[in-house]
This record gives C-alpha cells, sequence and structure tokens, in this order.
C-alpha cells in the first residue's frame, strides 16, 4: 500500500485510517538534530512538508488550520496584546496573528530547518517574518516557559507537532502550570488537540491535564484539515477565567482576510458539538 | 499502494488524494444490475460500504453527511410537509428527515442492493424505514421526477454517488428544471456537490446548471465528512425563491437528537466562507 514513489502516505493502525497525496517530485529531505524534514511537490496540493514522516502542511489547506488556531483565541480574549507560540515554525500562525493589533508576537520552535524550508517552499506564509513586532527564536519552548516571567503574556498558542518526539513534553500537566504562570489574568492558552473524531482519548487526556494546571474554562472547537488523519481536527484553548466567546462586532471579526474564518464559523467553533459534549462529559456546554 | 489486502484505498489521480482504512475483513461483494455493491468491517470505523470501489459511508462518521444533507435545508424551509429523496439508499438520510414534523417522505432508489445491505449491516440508519410517513421506492430517480405532479413537493434532497455510472443524470439542467417543475412555491432543492476544496470545478458546473434551470438563489454550505475525499464537503441549496437562513429559534434548533448539526452550525455552515465567495464569484453572499 505505501510502497508507491508517486504518492506519499500517511497511515497509522492505531486508528486505521491513511492519508495519501499524489507527488510529482521529492523536492528535499533534511535531517535536522531533531527530527527529518522533507519537502514534496504534489500534483493537485503544492508544496508539501513532513516532518519524520507525518504530513505537516499543504500549499492548498494550510489556511484552515493556521486560521483557527490563531483567529478563534486572538477574538477570545478581550485585548491581546503579547503572544507567544510555541512551535509553529512554518510561521502560518505567526502571520495570521499579526493581523491582529498586536503589540508583540514571539515564535519559539525548537528547529529552525524548518523555518528554513517554509521561508524556500511555503514563502506566503512566511511574509510577516519581519514585522517589527515579530520575534522568531529557535530553542526549547518548554525551556522558555520555564523561564518566562510569570504574568506577562495574554495568549500562548502551541501550534506543534503530535505528542511524540520533540513536542511530547508540550501535552503534559506541568507544560500546562508553567503557561499558567506566565499568563496574565485574563490569559488564554490554546493547543491543536488532534482529530475529534478519531483521537479523542487524547482529547480527554490533554482537557484533564489543562484541568489540573488550574485552568477555569475550556472549549474545544473543531475545524476541517485535508491533509491531517480524518480530515477533521480540533484545537483546545483554556483560560484562566470563564471564557468569553466573543469580543467584538460581526463586521469587526470579518474585516479579516481571511479564507475560512468568519463571523459565524467563529460561533459555531467555540459552540461544543453534541458529539464532543458526549464524548468529553460536559453537560450544560 | 493499492493492494494491501489489509486496506481499503479509494485514490484518484484527477485530484491527487487517497483515503484509506484499514479492514478486517471483506464481508460481501454483490453486483446488482446497476453496480457492485461491497461491506468491509474496518478496524476503527465499524463498517464501510463501497460502491464501485468508492466509499460510501463508514458507521463511524455517516453523521456528519446525513445530518447536514437534512436538517439545514428543512430548517430553511418555512414548513416543509413532502420531501422526496433521490438515492439515498442507506436510509441515513431518511432518518433524519423524519425527525421533522412532515407528512411524507418518499425516498427513490435505483438499487435495491444497497438498501438491503445497509439494513443488515448499518441497521441503526435503517431503523425508520418503517415510520408510516416513508415510502421506499426502488426506481429511476430521473423517471420519478419526470413523471411527479407540478407543484406538489417542498423538499428534494438529492442524495447520490458521484457524477458517474447511475448518478450522472442527476447533475444537469434537464434534471434540474424538473425538480424545479415539481416543486411548490418556497420549495427547495439539495444536493451533495463534492469537496469544496477538490472538486471546485464541479461546484460551479452544478450551481450553473441550477441557475440555469430557473432556480433564483443558491447556498453552498461545507462540513466534515473523512470518508470522503479531502474529508471536507459540500451540498448546495437550491430556492425557487430568495433563501431564508433561518425558520425557528435556536431551542427549536437544539431539541433534534444529533450528533453535530445545531443552531451555531446551521448559522455558520449557510453563510457562505470567503474561499467559496471568491472561487464561486459571489459578491454580497
Amino acid at each position: 500500500m505505501f510502497n508507491n514513489p508517486s504518492w506519499f502516505t500517511e497511515a497509522n493502525t492505531s486508528w486505521g485510517t491513511g492519508f495519501s497525496l499524489q507527488i510529482k517530485a521529492k523536492i528535499c529531505e533534511e535531517q535536522s538534530p531533531y527530527q527529518k524534514v522533507a519537502i514534496y511537490e504534489t500534483t493537485h496540493f503544492g508544496y508539501l512538508m513532513t516532518i519524520d514522516d507525518i504530513i505537516m502542511l499543504s500549499t492548498c489547506d494550510n489556511f484552515l488550520y493556521h486560521e483557527m488556531m490563531s483567529h478563534p483565541v486572538l477574538f477570545t480574549h478581550p485585548n491581546p496584546k503579547n503572544v507567544v507560540i510555541i512551535g509553529g515554525g512554518d510561521c502560518g500562525t505567526l502571520k495570521e496573528v499579526l493581523k491582529h493589533p498586536v503589540d508583540s508576537v514571539v515564535q519559539i520552535d525548537i528547529d529552525e530547518k524548518v523555518t528554513q524550508l517554509a521561508e524556500k517552499y511555503f514563502p506566503e506564509l512566511c511574509s510577516s517574518n519581519n514585522d517589527p513586532r515579530a520575534t522568531l527564536l529557535f530553542q526549547d519552548g518548554i525551556r522558555w516557559m520555564q523561564e518566562a516571567k510569570t504574568g506577562s503574556i495574554d495568549i500562548i498558542i502551541v501550534d506543534s507537532t503530535d505528542p511524540i518526539g520533540p513536542a511530547e513534553g508540550l501535552f503534559n500537566q506541568a507544560f500546562y502550570e508553567q503557561c499558567y504562570r506566565v499568563l496574565r489574568e485574563d490569559g488564554l492558552l490554546v493547543q491543536q488537540s488532534e482529530s475529534p473524531l478519531i483521537h479523542q482519548q487524547l482529547l480527554k487526556d490533554m482537557r484533564h491535564a489543562m484541568k489540573k494546571a488550574d485552568f477555569t474554562d475550556l472549549l474545544t472547537i473543531t475545524f476541517p484539515q485535508p491533509v491531517y488523519p480524518s480530515g477533521w481536527w480540533s484545537a483546545t484553548i483554556a483560560g484562566k477565567k470563564q471564557l468569553p466567546l466573543f469580543r467584538k462586532d460581526e463586521a469587526t471579526f470579518n474585516q479579516l482576510a481571511t479564507k475560512y474564518y468568519q463571523f459565524a464559523i467563529h460561533e459555531a467553533a467555540l459552540t461544543p458539538i453534541p458529539m464532543l459534549k458526549d464524548v468529553l462529559g460536559l453537560n450544560n456546554k
């Protein structure tokens, strides 16, 4: 099934799905100190980046993930000024965050190789990297968080790989406790939380760990994401206070230049769907 | 890539994607006068039905498609009493429609084999087949529509296979003209319209044909659907009059027993996303 050179396939027997993209050529494969990063040219999805043979993003559909990792949480916070992105080396989330009137965004990805290849093959995602409000650091995000000043950040976006390899330490209570400490009173944490259909145990474990780290209110949002397992993905927002769902009026939302995100999407994403209410044991929300 | 017996793979070089489900066993394969229908038992997605080796539905995720093919259009119509489903032989859409206070639902699928296998392997979808309001016919939906009485139906749901094989005649102006004739003044047609990401030409052609058949207002809604190509799917609603988007209050929507659909999903689905506005050349909606 997985040996045809004209297709890149990611399959996993833990949840029984596979996804393939037809490729024209493998452009490069580079081993960093942390992981193997590869770029393919696909027939229909533009460029594809993989890390350790797991699909990270394609030109064609990354807008869904990047918009939904940034705008819902930014429009939930009352006044976000200082934002941190852990991971996010392709710079797509950074670009979306910088569409908001924030004062600073610090992106901390452990692997500079990811950003170097993104600048070359996904330049459209890196077009805001020189924004004076942006700082790109290449170091360990867990350590950065441990050393960050208490109560200094409004929003932390954990835009990481799956919870294996370098990103494993981003999915546990100890890390969330550091995030809680570093966030201001209105602060929000958001983390990609895998597929709502096939990774429900991970989702439950993540939410449990966030609660144990003292986050008061959690909201799991869902959105389509074709190149990730099941094509349906989620992110979980954690607040130190009860989460307000909306900050501004419809017109303000829709002024953003986006392809997917808009006011009605925000409203739907932040209203937990019945299936997730059942799975997560939520009662009144 | 496609020869491993423990995976069922559907791939298509026209849009360069493939999707695979891990299987425990192939349960049966039956050749009807129209097509080859097969059932597999998967490792994680329950049962899988394929027609001519194209994925139709799985136990695990069909609720997304069936809810979104029925509730948005039923809650858009002011007072739907008489509903027709063309195709839909697995009976999942029928079951959702019957959650509404309609007077009659006629389901016309050309192939009785599909319903026979659904009753055996997807009994949860067929639990309303004996509802006195339901009529199951096994005949040609195109011909049925040609012979139906003018102005006799409120909603037509075209829940068909892809536009190849038996369903080809359901994707053109001549068929839409018959639907237009058969619908009452407030009548609505809805048809599955493939992936908003990778089937944009089909979507444009379908909408063009609906307009040529005199439908006044069109709305393309999108939703996740893991087992279909790209995992992101659409349906297009066509109205003889300007489409009202909402009929009832939030509480009424949320009284339905659903897993995905609810008021906020309805609102978001019926608000065209920016990408589709661009692709479809829509200006003010």
